[in-house]
């Protein structure tokens, strides 16, 4: 059972104003639901069909969550999908916490204003696949609670590290610790970069690419090359989850 | 000036359905209508913005193509993105190619069931910058002219040979001239496998991978390794354009 004060608050929470404003977020579908309650995420309630409750009974008995059945009509009135996919789950943001020198060391990705969602879940995504555990976001990148963005993730945002702040200060903080990188089209071939094992490599805008204000910061510009470069006209750039799961590629293997 | 008829006309090529009856598809944004004006692709009609057009005076002439002019408001009208970009153009689809044995030499992909438009144009454009010239389709793939697609590809949709076909006897057909790998989570590392200057690269659908009916015809199984394969829980798999990128990357490099 679910009332109307429910529906309109989840629907709610599907724009950022009011995710600010209550401090809670919403995922969806059993795989991911599954994971949050395993990894004991901060749920507030559940929203599901008959069938998932009594599938995951044993599991939401062991962690005292309860879950309210939905019809499938409900379901779709407070998804931020299409095609929902048997449950809602509504979490509690977490506080989130400072960018601190014991998360600048191995690979880390720096995001400069990426700014589509599914580009950031995919990144994430990605960094988790290659075992990348720091992604420090510009405070103008889309935002982390973003359905779209905890989509596409698949469920790996739970494994990230992710932090926003001024990445300017995130440079400053750098120093000395980790040689920083670019991601351009004027640098020098990615397989031929000398690659350090403390590395931070910043992933421009998907149109304006990498702000002039953190080009200085940048001691090594690194380029996936175009294969067809002599051929014209052709692509003019990479899309930027792209880019970045070729760079987190080499810089991992 | 647009009329009621043409509004409703246009808003109808968002859907496949009225695709396939008109024989028509929509594309977006100034980067993308010149390069299609450029490349002499066949245009029925263009809307756009004043200023788009008193820009682009020269072009249009050169061309014998005439535009109406749209306000800001009749644009959003019959834009399939959410901030439209000054110009839509309606284009005529061309007739669809056999796939011919010329076609089957080179770095080709075949995929398998992709149903995401985002990941499909994402993946025609990684292709173009690799140099890819190719790209075979399932029946069941996403439609090339979705509106998601086309503005994904960002024009690069007009570069590639792309083909619908039954992979089945697409497989056949390439029988003794290419090497058929598919992109697995069981496979040898990508970076390990030994490449044939003429291969074709399977990627499977988003969730399913690849379909039974198409494995006896892959002669080596590839794997994109993961870094964290230790760690437990960790992504369970790349995106579907990420992976097609990764194998585009290690292929042509």
């Amino acid at each position: 059972m679910i009332t109307n004060y429910q529906i309109k608050f989840i629907c709610s929470l599907h724009q950022k104003k009011f995710r600010d404003e209550n401090q809670q977020y919403i995922a969806e579908g059993p795989k991911i639901i599954s994971e949050i309650i395993e990894n004991n995420f901060s749920v507030n309630s559940i929203f599901a069909r008959k069938e998932w409750i009594e599938k995951n009974e044993a599991l939401l008995h062991s962690k005292d969550i309860s879950a309210f059945e939905v019809s499938e009509k409900e379901l779709l009135r407070i998804s931020s999908l299409i095609t929902p996919n048997q449950v809602l789950a509504v979490l509690n943001i977490p506080e989130q916490k400072e960018l601190s020198d014991e998360n600048l060391k191995g690979i880390v990705l720096a995001l400069d204003q990426i700014s589509d969602p599914g580009n950031f879940g995919t990144i994430i995504r990605t960094a988790d696949w290659f075992g990348i555990k720091t992604i420090i976001c510009s405070e103008n990148c889309v935002e982390l609670y973003n359905p779209k963005v905890i989509q596409a993730s698949m469920g790996s945002f739970m494994r990230i590290k992710i932090f926003y702040t001024n990445l300017e200060e995130a440079m400053h903080q750098c120093r000395g610790k980790m040689t920083v990188y670019g991601a351009c089209t004027d640098g020098i071939e990615i397989q031929k970069a000398e690659k350090n094992k403390d590395s931070l490599i910043i992933i421009g805008n998907e149109s304006k690419g990498i702000s002039p204000c953190l080009e200085k910061y940048i001691q090594t510009k690194i380029t996936i090359p175009a294969q067809n470069i002599f051929a014209s006209p052709h692509a003019e750039s990479l899309n930027a989850s792209i880019a970045a799961a070729l760079v987190s590629y080499e810089f991992t293997k």
